[in-house]
């Protein structure tokens, strides 16, 4: 399972890196490779200030070794040994219309047990319902190949865990959240694989639809800087919440692949309320009571 | 003391108001009156877009009631009741010749033991060593007076407390940071006091002939943009690591008077390296090193 977990998040990488270096039109994706001292490495690939894209990151990386401490108390098991592979992208376009769009697959062992976990999530800051429902859809849709029972049970874990409690407010409108995706009666571990790998293929055909339909729309001042201040609650969910994060920065992993998923430019105002009746409103609203998109 | 405390943040509060609008020239401060659900309130003051502070706040807060269990852990003692009085402030210049400040004076009890908190740092962007010597000998003299082991014993503090564990780097060049001062056979609760506000009117004469010096200085682009990328760094501190910030999150404080502290516009950018040998890179090494000031 290592071998064909790695090759899937190294072939998504691939394919996504190419598909959204041509949805740009200028941008190219910089590559870094690093090493990790205790075990593996990875492969980081960011494009900044392209001709769609103000920054996208997609990132793979491989470890494994012995297991940090501040990890061993986090993961379920008792193994002091590890070995995950995963891919995670974070995609920042400057048209304030088109949403930014997060998700990341991974596949972790502790000793002899494996898992899988995941998912992918938008945040639009001006809301097109059309979208989210395809965003959702398309999700849906690959999780009901494989397990009717996936789809609603991954949606409202999604709502569940992108959520500012300090904001009453989730992140975005959600998509699928999973984590710890282990073999049972139902689904053995080459079934939960092929699920999890078709979720994977299933991101591009979920998001790019809604790029094409937006990117052109023109955008106004105040729309970009609605646009910068809702970044701020995409850093502060990303840096007081976000488990993979802090999990990343508490246990010294490489700071610059894990914070690639920061937005490129953002504003804290004092005090800032939408008015009420307008579609900022309206965002805040169903970020508020996250609803069901299909 | 509640009294006593009290009048003086507030004073101190009207007093750093009017002494920052003059300097500014443009920006006023308004005004929000909140009051707390468990009992007491605050008034905050943001000052935005003015000619000097992109952004500036100074709030008082003086609260009291039961202590909410997710404090109850974090504070020294075990009665249930508290009482709390603070002032907090944070500038933001636009110059980015002129440092950011910092600073935060507060008495709490906690059942029958009251205790003085808070300290006053500076960020510089571009290093002006002359400047950093300045701020620090206001503010050592301000405690020299008092007790000559104060200054080296809050400087020391303050560098250990404002450390991004994860950058191995300090948020800034440091100043005072000091909590829990209690009476102890050296000083009673009257002497601490005394102590405490003078390092709280030590603070404008420790930064204002700063902006002085500095607010004239033309900026490049480039510097802009460093600014707004080690504005990162502070966003990251404050919501990564900063007790108050993320008490006041976790408990629901009001939510826009704790982020008033959050820089008003910053940039995340991959993998920023300053130059060896430009002044970008001198103050990276300073902030991986503190030095003496005095």
């Amino acid at each position: 399972m290592r071998e064909r977990a790695q090759r899937t998040v190294e072939d998504l990488q691939d394919t996504l890196c190419e598909a959204l270096e041509r949805l740009d039109g200028e941008g190219v994706f910089r590559q870094t490779l690093w090493e990790r001292p205790g075990g593996g490495g990875g492969r980081t690939r960011v494009l900044e200030e392209g001709g769609l894209f103000e920054k996208a990151g997609v990132n793979v990386s491989t470890v494994h070794g012995q297991l940090p401490e501040a990890l061993a108390d986090k993961l379920e098991g008792d193994a002091t040994e590890f070995w995950a592979t995963g891919v995670s992208l974070v995609l920042h376009p400057r048209n304030p219309h088109v949403p930014t769009a997060h998700a990341n697959f991974r596949y972790i062992e502790r000793g002899d047990t494996g898992w899988f976990g995941g998912g992918a999530d938008l945040t639009p800051w001006i809301l097109y319902e059309d979208d989210v429902r395809h965003f959702h859809e398309v999700l849906g849709e690959a999780c009901d190949r494989h397990d009717p029972a996936f789809y609603p049970r991954f949606k409202a874990w999604c709502d569940e865990y992108f959520y500012l409690e300090h904001r009453e407010e989730a992140r975005g409108v959600g998509g699928l959240f999973f984590d710890y995706l282990k073999p049972d009666a139902r689904h053995d571990l080459d079934s939960l694989y092929a699920w999890w790998s078709d979720v994977g293929r299933a991101f591009l055909p979920a998001y790019q639809p809604i790029v094409e339909r937006r990117r052109d729309t023109k955008w106004t001042e105040a729309q970009r800087r609605w646009q910068l201040q809702r970044r701020g609650r995409y850093v502060e969910f990303n840096l007081v919440y976000d488990r993979g994060t802090l999990f990343g920065l508490k246990t010294k992993g490489r700071i610059e692949s894990i914070l690639m998923s920061m937005p490129p430019l953002v504003r804290w105002d004092y005090d800032v309320q939408p008015e009420p009746g307008t579609p900022e409103a309206r965002l805040i609203e169903i970020l508020r009571e996250p609803r069901d998109w299909r």
